[in-house]
């Protein structure tokens, strides 16, 4: 069990993290992904499926063509947690050998 | 340049998908799949994504831990086609194969 994040320490870790903000309506953080196509967009999700499986925490995301677009909180914590910060470090460096 | 199928068409297609329905306030069907765990729907959304990929024709697909909602239309003809009916028997295919 972690725990939640206060406000002030949410804040400071999206300082971190530019490209992701929180979440309208929700105890959550979120950004968008653009990639050239499909198959860049899928080698994304197929490459963090593995970090969130071995990490046992996952997050929300849906897929058109080539935009992810994704949600993260714990469950468990009913907020946003450091394993949601450490997903999100995650995504952005395996965007950023994508060329993200 | 596939033709957008009539209400009718798509009525008599979807009565061979059980499953899935007319997506709400779109031209567009829909399927909520349930699996096991993450590993799972991953694995389906992989698959899925191979056959996606080899016709050119994607879904738009929201993940959450073990569910897929998937919504599927032609956006090159603004609804549902015959391609949309394809991809829905494929993925229905591959989720049968995974015991759902």
């Amino acid at each position: 069990m972690v725990n939640r994040l206060s406000a002030d320490e949410r804040k400071a870790a999206l300082k971190e993290l530019p490209g992701w903000s929180e979440a309208k309506g929700r105890d959550a953080i979120a950004r968008v992904f653009t990639f050239k196509d499909f198959s860049e967009a899928f080698g994304f999700m197929a490459r963090v499926a593995l970090v969130a499986e071995k990490h046992d925490h996952h997050p929300e995301w849906r897929n058109v063509y080539k935009t992810v677009d994704v949600v993260l909180s714990t469950h468990d914590a009913d907020g946003v947690t450091q394993k949601d910060i450490d997903l999100a470090k995650a995504m952005d460096a395996i965007a950023k050998q994508l060329g993200v």
